[in-house]
């Protein structure tokens, strides 16, 4: 019955577990092949990201992996071997300080560490009976931080329901948001719930409303990046009386900033409308005492979107949505009675299906649990001060050098800025070009009517000789294709 | 600027990322921890799943996490040892013989250790400037991936467009039926759109619809498990004229029953209505060609779920939604300057985030196209024939058992049975006292008006001996809680 237990890669492979009292040691030497392709591909690269542009790296890709389905296998040893070289040498990596455009951050190793065992074990966290101690671990972690993102609302009960912050494990901001904006919809007493946000907002508030057949969102001019209370207040008040939710951003995706959160917690009850915070980016600076203040206000919302694969170190999927008590999550409450008979409840079996929209689930929790627990909060804390602190010597550099201009200060670790002469279309240029030879990874961001490049300082391991030299790259970089721009 | 370099625990391991030149030598020490705590939790546990029930396991699980958030960290290979064995210790392991209630396969090692490499390297694939030659090798597979379920729809190209199979990939086949709902409303000439699908189908159907604002799916009742073409024209008859999605399944959750799929696609056409297929169970039959013939009439879809994280030997997530056509997934399109810039897009940068609802995302391709390459569709169809192999083996054994009953042989490798003389209460029960003694993780299915126990058999590595205990178990069983029942 074991099939060809010996013989071909594949038959080799085939009992190549990797669960039970076994697996560990048939684990071990496919780990080994799988570091040191990946060192070698690192070495490979030898810089951020690969040189030569999508093609090149498509070309590349294609080479290495081809046939992608070959009739006998090749085994696991060659398979890993070639395939996470290639994806290692094409690969875009935020461990480098140079590779810095995006809210994707380098992860910790003892995070990834984690999260091999759940891959390992595959609990699947629809049923309690596929994850008995990931559903408690999931319990456990999930509870702490929503109490970090709601202290104040502690556990109680009200009858027979247990009262008290709660937060799902999702894939990242943008599931997050989608299932803020499905509670408001689903607690609307005056359907259809009409989202209102500012034109900072993330552009998966937008993709959700669409998705779950809501009107488009009204959207509030931001000229300044940020939401302007007034302007808030004017759009409410000729608002049609119905059901509105508020979305206010705690850490933008272009600049960081962060919106006039009291204010617009204040307006909203005023309106009598709900509030969203989508802090994805921003909610980590909780962990800091310095910095958790410009986080006040965020206890008046409904539901706070937060990411710990931003600032929080860990590999994707890492979101989380937290809200100040369990009973705003009751319209995902779902029954499948294969998953969770009304008398298996009954009989004490947690129902865990309602924590997610997805029925099939990765336990994310655990790598998250590991880095709390390794790094306490002050390690986190110091972690998310340290890229703060990096970007405002950087801030500092790119004012010392008289060819660049400053957007602004930073709000958290993103930093806006451009060389002072330079056309919209040739800061596009420089940012591709940069790509393009392997050299940096930048961003882009539109503010102030004008194009920038973007840092989003990341990885605490950057030095300030990093940024400098990142800088170097800009005010060397040859200006092209800037004859049809302002 | 380093934060802590050394000293505390913490500070220690806030250098320690995972990616770059050095993150292989800081992992290698971490991964022999995972590795001993994860045999330790396995030999502690002692069979497959831990024994004493979810209070028991939960209370395990607080004291071994407890705080989870202490002020300073405990360092990383602390937090891992501990963290680690007790999800180990308090898992059901699907990679144990006795644990086959669900479509929770244990993951091959080589898929597992490849997806290490993508928590390392964290590319996100919603730009290509995160995920160079992830977006690249995600290309190449899913297109293999759609050829296997479409093969008859070869690359060609009208006009600038190219025209070619293709799949996304999913959290699961719950984001793949959700996707496949959301292209039927977007490409609906008559809105809203009217979904119907069997009684036996998945509850993600019903869900996809609601969290879609749809109206609510015309279900159709499956009596023998399966749709009855005949039951499905007479629904579709009486339906308003509006545009309508039927939905089908290969590989039904309670039984593994495939629907006839020829019919039910000649009906659907005759009444104008577009097709879904969910093959999340069944899908991966077709890296076998003693088994694809199960699926004949696959390609009569619109859209096709399935899932490699059942049949396929993946750790969740490894879901894929195809279509015939790239075309189809056009709602999906989706515009966010900061990752796809029409200037960006123009010089020729791979704009990937209309592949997803997700903006985040993992590379869940890599541990795919890994073990494609290592096993190649001979090895992976022999695993598929294996399972079927045991499924007939475990039917056999069931009729030999004068004590047992068993519900039907299996279409793939789903068996359903019951103690001859039991009621539906005492086989419940039967399940639930198995899961508390630690003795074996079992399914329960509702068929023919009864309820049943149910093993899905997803493990090569199971022997018939294993089987055969799994019986005796039941044979054994104490009754309890019978008095009230049938």
């Amino acid at each position: 019955m074991p099939p060809h237990p010996a013989g071909s890669p594949s038959g080799s492979l085939a009992a190549g577990l990797a669960g039970g009292t076994q697996g560990p040691g048939r684990l071990r030497p496919l780990l080994g092949t799988v570091l040191t392709a990946l060192a070698d591909g690192a070495t490979a690269r030898g810089g951020p990201l690969p040189a030569g542009g999508p093609e090149a790296v498509a070309r590349r890709v294609r080479e290495a992996c081809t046939p992608v389905l070959p009739d006998t296998g090749t085994g696991a040893e060659e398979a890993l071997r070639t395939l996470v070289r290639a994806l290692a040498e094409g690969a875009a990596d935020p461990a480098d300080p140079r590779c810095t455009a995006h809210l994707q951050c380098p992860p910790l190793a003892a995070a990834v560490a984690a999260d091999l065992a759940a891959g390992v074990l595959n609990p699947s966290l629809d049923s309690w009976d596929q994850a008995p101690s990931a559903t408690a671990l999931e319990a456990e972690t999930t509870a702490v931080l929503a109490a970090l993102v709601y202290p104040h609302q502690g556990p109680g009960s009200q009858g027979p329901v247990h009262h008290a912050p709660d937060a799902l494990i999702t894939t990242g901001g943008t599931e997050s948001n989608q299932l803020a904006l499905l509670l408001a919809r689903e607690h609307a007493a005056h359907p259809p719930l009409q989202v209102v946000c500012g034109a900072n907002a993330h552009h998966s508030i937008h993709r959700a409303a669409w998705l779950l057949g809501l009107p488009e969102p009204v959207t509030v001019d931001t000229p300044a990046g940020i939401v302007d209370p007034g302007e808030l207040a004017r759009t409410l008040e000729h608002l049609p009386r119905r059901s509105t939710l508020v979305v206010a951003t705690a850490g933008t995706t272009d600049t960081g900033a962060i919106d006039p959160l009291p204010q617009i917690g204040r307006i909203a009850e005023a309106y009598g409308a709900a509030l969203h915070i989508d802090a994805a980016y921003g909610g980590p600076l909780l962990f800091s005492d310095r910095e958790a203040p410009k986080l006040d206000g965020l206890t008046a919302a409904a539901s706070v979107t937060l990411d710990l694969h931003k600032l929080g170190w860990q590999p994707v999927a890492a979101g989380l949505l937290a809200v100040p008590d369990t009973a705003a999550l009751r319209p995902l409450d779902h029954r499948a009675d294969y998953l969770n008979a009304a008398d298996d409840t009954e009989a004490g079996m947690p129902d865990v299906l309602g924590r997610s929209l997805r029925t099939s689930r990765r336990p994310d929790v655990l790598k998250i649990a590991v880095t709390l627990r390794a790094l306490g909060r002050d390690g986190i804390g110091r972690l998310v001060d340290t890229v703060c602190d990096q970007a405002h010597t950087f801030a500092d550099l790119i004012e010392q050098e008289p060819g660049l201009t400053l957007h602004r200060r930073p709000a958290i670790s993103t930093v806006l800025f451009r060389p002072a002469d330079a056309t919209d279309h040739q800061v596009a240029a420089i940012r591709r070009t940069l790509l393009d030879q392997g050299r940096a990874v930048l961003g882009r961001a539109r503010a102030d009517g004008r194009l920038w490049l973007k840092a989003t300082l990341l990885n605490p391991a950057t030095r300030p000789e990093d940024l400098q030299q990142l800088l170097d790259l800009i005010t060397s970089a040859p200006r092209t294709e800037g004859t049809t721009d302002r």
